[in-house]
């Protein structure tokens, strides 16, 4: 029994419920004097984030300085001007405000302000220390506020890439739903299914565990339970208990791939996001439906049964039904064109991620996936 | 949807495997120069988990010296007697081997090594700081070594009572279901329902939360799945699949109690335990039946449905088959008169963790539970 092998450690404090920054700002005392608060250009001031974490501070008598300038599907850039400013600032913890990109930008930039690398080698380092972070996801998607990872784009390689290191996962989460009222549909169905693929991605995983697979399953059933709120009118997807569901998942989806990693339908996802500009969650979603069907037909009966397993977490009885469900979610799909799909899939084979499935798949079959997805 | 405000925090890194203790030998180098171990007098020695751990201290270079004096249900005496060891030998970190006994008294021990406090104020004592703590489970039951609890005869109030402090949490958890090969069928019962035990009672607690549903319904499954095997013959419940299932359960109800405590049932087995002597997991095993009964009595349409989760998680159809499995696991109960069972629900409703369920109950309430169960 192989499975039983593992390691399983959780090592962020999760603090969930409405106003709990405020409820639980105790907790923010011993993480430094000065923070360094990293948020995109917008939404944590419209979401009333921003504010919730300031009063807090305040009321500690905790200093801070903002940098407020990350954009979506970070720079490595971006992460050095954050990290140049927590340095110049003394800021000795950072704070993450936001949906993946701020997030990931900022884990990253808590790593340099500690340990500071020539830009180029970024990639290519290994970090053993980072300041304390703080991370407050303002979408239900990434898992980032749990995760060891900060994923940034990477012109050099022409994909996003992952810096990866214990010391990236944040101290202390803060999962307050009401910071996702008010998220457009689009936004909530793309993060949505973000998550969900980093549950199915954890089932599916060659280093899937007794442990990762019973928060796996927890997270793909919650999301599912809200597929129809999802497709539903807004008084449906935006009420207050859908938004705790889907935050309550994202977060055990980040528990998830923090043990298992994510396989090739990121790895997929990563080029269409690069190359087209798709958003991450959305990307992962086209291709997850024929993956799941490429899987189906591989599995072999020696394999322990995942798919059967993920339809039962899922309430759903077949991977047609699920692919039916991701297209009405998703919409008119992108289309690309065979060259395109032909380069994506040279690209996608090569990443590591696609080397993580519990099932191999070969270049051939990851073509055929993006062709049926996208062609 | 208050169910959502909770804090959830598991700071242990478990380990899990045939021999993981020497194949993750080096996360032991950073906790200390010379560990305090801690044991009961035989069994460690016995089913080789003491020689695995010296095998890995002298592969590191790491001293020791051994404290092998742990009773059952850990006195006062004890655990100040193996920290006045630690302090004598200089030991700066603490590696528990054992059941929860010697888990219980080593964490005890730990704290008392950096924070002496006098004898008679060891339960309101507040302890802030402790020497780090490993832990080795040799048996499925307590889930000790992921919890802040240590639980030690208190003969002053005649009962067991906790030392609970977040320093107590261990570090590391070592699970090798080897240690449990060769253990007879009555303590694998006694400790696998003392695991159930924490699961069902952490689904009934008032500080239940969608976290600590999540693990428990995993334990339940996994131990129910296990009752078939436990009922059978030893080449059954000895092998080493279920050996591994029922220990991985285990781990994963002291998670689920490190977050919403234990709740009457343990209240009332203390009673057993201390007054007559009958091992924890089975005293606990003898009253849960009919407690469940009470509780299924008393839900009301507005509770959440906790019954009939937790029937889903095992596959049993009603709470009378369930007690009618417990009853043949547990052979032949013992008896109470009626004396001493009204003394019991007298101290059991005054207990903490009897105001902690989710469905409050009286003393008479207990007492009809004694009553039926004991009577």
């Amino acid at each position: 029994m192989k499975r039983y092998d593992s390691v399983f450690h959780l090592p962020t404090k999760v603090i969930m419920g409405d106003n709990c920054i405020f409820e639980h700002r105790s907790l923010l005392k011993e993480l430094g004097d000065k923070a360094l608060i990293v948020t995109g250009k917008r939404s944590a001031k419209a979401n009333g984030s921003y504010r919730d974490l300031v009063k807090a501070l305040e009321a500690n008598g905790q200093a801070y300085c903002l940098y407020d300038q990350v954009m979506s599907n970070p720079t490595v850039d971006c992460v050095f001007e954050a990290a140049a400013l927590a340095r110049q600032e003394r800021c000795d913890w950072v704070i993450a405000i936001g949906g993946g990109s701020p997030m990931d930008a900022a884990k990253a930039a808590a790593a340099l302000a500690v340990q500071p690398v020539p830009q180029a080698s970024l990639f290519s380092s290994v970090f053993s220390q980072a300041l304390p972070i703080v991370a407050v996801p303002t979408t239900a998607g990434t898992g980032a506020e749990v995760t060891p990872n900060a994923v940034l784009t990477n012109d050099a390689a022409q994909t996003k890439t992952s810096v990866a290191a214990p010391v990236l996962v944040p101290r202390l989460a803060f999962l307050d739903a009401r910071y996702m009222q008010g998220l457009p549909q689009s936004i909530t169905i793309n993060t949505a299914i973000d998550a969900l693929s980093h549950g199915i991605e954890g089932l599916l995983s060659v280093r899937a565990s007794p442990w990762s697979d019973v928060l796996a399953k927890a997270s793909i059933g919650a999301i599912a339970d809200c597929f129809p709120a999802l497709e539903g009118a807004a008084a449906e997807w935006n009420q207050s208990q859908v938004r705790q569901k889907l935050l309550w998942a994202a977060t055990l989806g980040g528990m998830v791939i923090a043990h298992t990693g994510t396989i090739a339908v990121h790895a997929m996802g990563y080029m269409l996001t690069y190359f087209k500009d798709i958003d991450h969650g959305r990307a992962n979603g086209l291709l997850l439906g024929r993956y799941l069907q490429l899987v189906q037909a591989k599995e072999r009966a020696e394999d322990p049964p995942r798919i059967p397993e993920l339809l039962l977490a899922m309430h759903i009885p077949n991977v047609e039904t699920f692919t039916g469900i991701l297209d009405r979610l998703l919409g008119k799909r992108e289309r690309c064109n065979a060259t395109e799909l032909a380069y994506y899939a040279d690209r996608a084979i090569t990443a590591k991620n696609s080397a993580n499935g519990l099932i191999p798949v070969t270049r051939e079959e990851l073509l055929e996936v993006f062709s049926t997805s996208l062609g």
